[in-house]
């Protein structure tokens, strides 16, 4: 294992991916076909695999199996042939999915999760499976950052971040309970986003907590985010959380001109644990954009024991059936803490936690009301050293508990690893909070020039 | 107090109310002030209410005051001078609003609830409080049937049910979190309709159960149902359970033509306790109107239990700032057997029951997916004899457990009482559900002929 200090394998070459958007296009006019996509990204990923370790479940020869079927089907569709990863607690029915532990080696869902059965409906080619920490919660897996092999490239999502930002495909499916989308996302210096509560049905994903968790996406562009969520998003008939929620169109959103959008500047909940660098970085590029600091104030100061209690209450529910198997030792001690922590907070404190969750969301929506979008931290500094801690979840777990939409913009350094923003707002606006983080990006982009 | 077999009262005669849709026109035209709505309505109330008992708060004079503020405002809006009536758990800022408990005496709101706020804003004139059960859920009022006053009107929603009965006012608020609009309405011979969990902002108005409270009204029509719904419904930033949802178009829905809707007939989750007559009515309705009976199996068979858990764990909790106070004793022991039986639900025996509504409404999704709408009783009967009994929740449940829509439609008769024919669907499918209920009612007037 490798821990702090431990300088690790050196940083491979990264190759340099296509687009989900580019690959389609080249696809649906018959300039290219799903299997060389696909070829093309299993030797993008054999370069630097040995080192990275983004893939649990990846066999070449199915890969291209499928591949196969697609081109001979005529590849259709937003997604047509593009290769993409889906973390190993996202359920595939050709696939084992293998929930990051032990306790289910070997597991083969019946069914794909909504999620996908969409990207396959889409045209895109589910490459593999990407590793994931155990449960999506515990111990961290052999993942590497694909920039600094030493560090953690950040969890739990940890696979489909790296593969991502090593080149490997273009797109990749993630979650986000605590911060697992938009932390391997800055770690890893990828694009990542997970949009509204409910704007992605969880169907087939497995469970930590029914209020929390959410389902996200890492890609090299805006575009490709918009992409990859407009495949995915809307009401399944099946999760209870997206009831009614019509699919993002989110592509069509950033296709318009990108106009400058009324920027606030957050540094809550967490900002006394973002270290200087990355203070200084944040402040500079806050004034860059003319985003304007607001202070949500005492409202969110309470923000981490109430996610914390609701997420640690809800998994000591969802995991139970792995809690009561009698191999329920190899569980980690991470795993382990959150069960028994949850099984203390009885049904009326619980109750207490929700209220004061919809408290926030409420002082939150006025706060945010004269804005577009909010900057704020995606982590209190570039990816840790060593693999085990996977990062602090202090800048993340707000939002998270908010249910707003939150995006990773890969646009900032910090001596010389990748550093990200937070572009973040009000909940149901998605394609709003997209575009201004697209506009950040492009903002930033000429302001290095 | 009044019990089965005492014969009561006299039914008193009652007046003709003209609807809120043809008043807000004559007012908007000029051609009527909401002065001399407000007295006309509270001359109609004066004729039956020594009887009828379905006011708890009516100052005539601050009523004629508020008239006459909305007359030199110059009446507009879709309710213009329309006088409407609010279940007293419903927040008004100028009325007392006592939750129909002594706990709550004298209790004086700040602010007016979001569907108090946005009926003034519609032009209607909150005349008065009507009377509640205890808590919307214990000790019944003093309220009595507008057809039959030895019987009960229902209940929670007692008074707004039987005051639009009786010819009191065209439109009127009330609540439900198992039965308390559909079954009022059945009994009282009203219009009435919930829509879909969340449709209309709960903020302002006493909470008993997070899942199951949904806000409803009654009128004497579906034309005046759907004006009353659109006036009210929509996200008010507030409610959680409102993000996101737009504001029902329900009277531009029904405005169009009606078509002959697909039907089903449900006789789940309750027709074991359907009296012999109640089940030949429906029937024959069920038949006049071509609905294919569907059975929905297993799935709702557990319904009752679940429905009742979630509903008694969180009242437990909602209820705990009454339960706490030293005087608590005066709660009536229906008040307190929800609370000590909600207090037994363990964390993970109430998120058990959250998991087990899901997993019905799924289920029921897919069996209503062919329909456009489902018939199903209202009530196992007529209203029954007695004020202490405000009759079964058995039939109306199971519709707020899974968050449809459901519609009272006061077209059938029982030994010369009330009975209401209850018309659900999918959950979403508001306009859908209003605009069969309304088909159904032509119809089989058509078919009385």
């Amino acid at each position: 294992m490798t821990t702090a200090g431990d300088r690790g394998p050196e940083a491979p070459a990264l190759p340099r991916c296509p687009g989900a958007g580019e690959t389609a296009a080249r696809v649906r006019a018959g300039r290219e076909s799903a299997v060389t996509a696909c070829r093309a990204a299993l030797q993008r990923i054999a370069g630097t695999e040995s080192v990275i370790r983004a893939w649990c479940h990846l066999d070449g020869a199915a890969a291209e199996e499928r591949a196969q079927a697609i081109d001979a089907a005529g590849p259709q569709g937003a997604l047509a042939g593009v290769p993409v990863a889906v973390k190993d607690i996202i359920d595939t029915a050709d696939m084992p999915t293998e929930n990051g532990t032990p306790l289910d080696a070997g597991r083969r869902p019946e069914t794909d999760a909504t999620v996908v059965r969409r990207l396959r409906e889409a045209g895109a080619l589910v490459l593999g499976k990407t590793a994931t920490t155990e449960l999506a919660c515990g111990a961290a897996g052999p993942t590497r950052n694909p920039h600094a092999p030493a560090r953690t490239p950040g969890g739990s999502s940890s696979g489909s971040a790296a593969t991502v930002a090593a080149g490997g495909v273009p797109l990749a499916l993630g979650t986000q309970t605590a911060g697992s989308v938009v932390r391997p996302a800055t770690f890893c210096g990828a694009w990542g986003m997970k949009p509204s509560f409910g704007a992605i049905p969880r169907t087939g994903v497995t469970r930590l907590s029914r209020t929390l968790d959410h389902v996200g996406v890492f890609a090299g562009s805006a575009a490709d985010v918009a992409l990859g969520i407009d495949a995915i998003s809307g009401d399944d008939g099946l999760d209870q959380a997206s009831t009614g929620r019509a699919p993002t169109r989110l592509a069509a959103a950033l296709a318009l001109p990108l106009g400058r959008p009324r920027l606030a500047l957050i540094r809550e909940p967490a900002w006394e644990e973002v270290e200087p660098g990355a203070a200084a970085a944040y402040e500079v590029a806050a004034a860059v954009l003319g985003a304007e600091p607001i202070v949500l104030g005492p409202d969110c100061a309470a923000a981490a024991a109430v996610h914390r209690g609701i997420m640690q209450r809800e998994i000591a529910h969802a995991f139970a059936p792995w809690w009561e198997r009698d191999d329920a030792d190899t569980l980690s001690d991470t795993v382990r803490g959150h069960v028994l922590a949850g099984r203390e907070i009885d049904a009326d404190a619980y109750l207490d936690l929700l209220d004061a969750a919809d408290d926030m969301r409420r002082a939150l929506a006025c706060a945010l009301r004269p804005y577009d979008a909010a900057l704020t931290p995606a982590a209190p500094g570039a990816a840790p050293e060593g693999l085990d801690f996977t990062g602090s979840r202090a800048q993340t777990m707000f939002w998270t508990l908010l249910g707003v939409p939150a995006v990773n913009v890969p646009v900032l350094e910090l001596g010389g690893l990748p550093l990200g923003l937070q572009v973040v707002g009000a909940f149901g606006a998605d394609a709003t909070v997209l575009r201004a983080a697209a506009w950040c990006a492009l903002r930033l982009q000429e302001a290095h020039r």
